[in-house]
């Protein structure tokens, strides 16, 4: 087991990555103030892993409310929130009962942000289940739902605990959500560390193989990555931004499709392609750099051609972006391999042309 | 004008109290990161004031989104909150405009938990046009919505940029309205100031008749009890606690009859009766502390008979109060007059007795 620590001063929590943790109840009971938790997962996790999870924690002396919600990102809304609350408040967890979010970015979206407003905010600790969430959603804080005008709109910045990342979890992971994982695994590459983009093309095909190594290797580069980033910016006032790249086009794939058709991460996949080549048309990345992105995502199994939905509904969407500041919208962008920039200063005719040329069937 | 200030660190803020200052527009200017702002208000308040402090805004060059909502506390819902988060994404309100909360608690409370989740937090400025959100809820970062099983359950704690109290304001006030604002002044005075318990029993005839000095003394000097606490102890974790004598009886009074059939003020005005007898019970108060409490609140206009709802209902409403830990109930009781302590250690058939003996008629 390896534990990093994100430094936010007396919000500062571990990550413990390894195999076999959940069952570690030990792990769990330290940041237990009171031996009362509520579980909150979805369908697919709890015939999975929630048993298990339950048994552990009974067996430490620990009363759990176990919170099965629908699987799925359409299932991102007040109303699922709800049905959390409703579990809540009907088993009456208290301001010191914790909720532990066990499921992919989802299940952390919904659970952190019921853990955040429950009560004013109560305890949470995060056990992602999804290679997605262990490299990003679980960490750093953000919490969401999803309103029909934009994606992640209503939310909280919430640090958890605890975040426990099982790598032993994503045996069960089908390989296209794998895949999306991934996507935000080459991102860190991409934005901020051109060594860990070399190794990620010496050992895709390792990471596809589900090599338990490399797995945890590219795990635990990525938290180190974001724990480096969020630490320094904990509410996306400068720097965490960058984090986002492929994102402001990704929400626009994801909400212009309808939520749940691409997976977050197949959106963030085609969606740094197209930054990547408007970065390409202002003359920062050379046509073999935008070459050598996109063989990356195509050899993690993901699509590298974004959908196509018209420029106008393109730039309709993206204009709801939550980096948008006095109307203007500000991007991602790629200054070379290895280091992101955020900029309103771009040609709106290249930005345009780009989306304009997004040709997938959908 | 006064300005108090609360001190929270990097989250500090000024409260701003005085005559007229509405439109003040350079008191505003200096809060916003952005010359846009929304403005969130409820129809009677709206009729009143929205167009002098959308007037005073425009003339400074700031681009104003009115929201106006339903009026009184069966509206402190989801429903209305989406209300607000469906006009502040319709009118592209980005992460650096500002909501301005116009209006009493209930507004405050419902602008404040926006504010807290849109788009993850956006910066919020107060200004409470009644004397219970000048003297209290306004103050402090609290914020919530309601859910049927008990009141305030879902929200966040979430700092102002800056509280304006304009006590100008109060002379539109109801005089129903005026009485459950002076049930909180009143509290202050029984929790923890007994020279302020003393003038508001040699002053209360000047508060009701509206005095203008009267008033700003009451507002400024509850805001410094409040501000004082609050920079103490800004998540509740032990002495904020205090601010809830009678809140506990108060709210399972409000749930009790439905949201809004009492005022909150009034139902902490009858639950403090209620919060003193069961202290006198225990030989912390005298009957005749207890009388002169009783007296102080009838002066005020306001109730000081609980609705009878029967013993078993109030438990049972209690039971979900925020302070409940370990399944254990706990109550804010008085020490003596201007000492208030929060204690689970009293007696289940003394409490049964008290709110059994509450008779008035719903």
């Amino acid at each position: 087991m390896r534990t990093l620590i994100v430094g936010l001063g007396e919000r500062t929590y571990p990550i413990h990555i390894g195999n076999d943790l959940l069952e570690r109840a030990d792990l769990f009971l330290e940041h237990l103030p009171q031996r009362r938790v509520s579980i909150v997962t979805n369908t697919t996790v709890a015939a999975l892993y929630l048993e298990r999870l339950c048994i552990a924690l009974r067996g430490a002396g620990v009363e759990v409310v176990p919170v099965v919600v629908p699987d799925g990102e359409q299932h991102k809304t007040w109303g699922t929130l709800n049905i959390i609350f409703d579990a809540l408040l009907s088993n009456r967890c208290e301001r010191k009962s914790t909720i532990i979010a066990l499921g992919g970015g989802v299940v952390g979206d919904l659970a952190g942000f019921a853990a955040a407003s429950y009560q004013r905010g109560v305890p949470l600790i995060q056990v992602p289940t999804t290679l997605l969430s262990q490299v990003d959603s679980s960490v750093g804080g953000k919490t969401a739902i999803n309103h029909p005008l934009g994606k992640n709109m209503i939310g909280a910045f919430y640090q958890p605990g605890m975040v426990m990342a099982d790598t032993g979890l994503l045996d069960t992971l089908p390989v296209r959500e794998l895949s999306a994982g991934l996507a935000e695994v080459i991102k860190y590459g991409l934005i901020m560390d051109l060594p860990f983009l070399e190794w990620l093309e010496a050992n895709m095909d390792l990471l596809i193989a589900r090599d338990a190594t490399a797995l945890a290797y590219a795990v635990t580069r990525s938290c180190e990555n974001k724990a480096m980033v969020v630490s320094a910016d904990e509410r996306e006032s400068g720097e965490r931004a960058l984090l986002n790249l492929g994102h402001t086009f990704g929400h626009a794939i994801e909400s212009g499709l309808g939520f749940g058709t691409w997976l977050h991460g197949e959106a963030v996949a085609a969606g740094s392609i197209l930054a990547a080549r408007l970065s390409e048309r202002m003359g920062l990345l050379t046509a073999d750099d935008v070459q050598r992105i996109s063989r990356l995502f195509r050899r993690a199994g993901l699509p590298v051609e974004a959908p196509s939905l018209g420029p106008d509904r393109y730039l309709e969407l993206m204009a709801h972006d939550k980096k948008v500041e006095n109307g203007r919208l500000r991007l991602v962008l790629l200054q070379s391999l290895g280091k992101a920039f955020v900029t309103a200063d771009f040609d709106l005719r290249d930005l345009r042309e780009i989306v304009g040329g997004a040709t997938a069937n959908v």
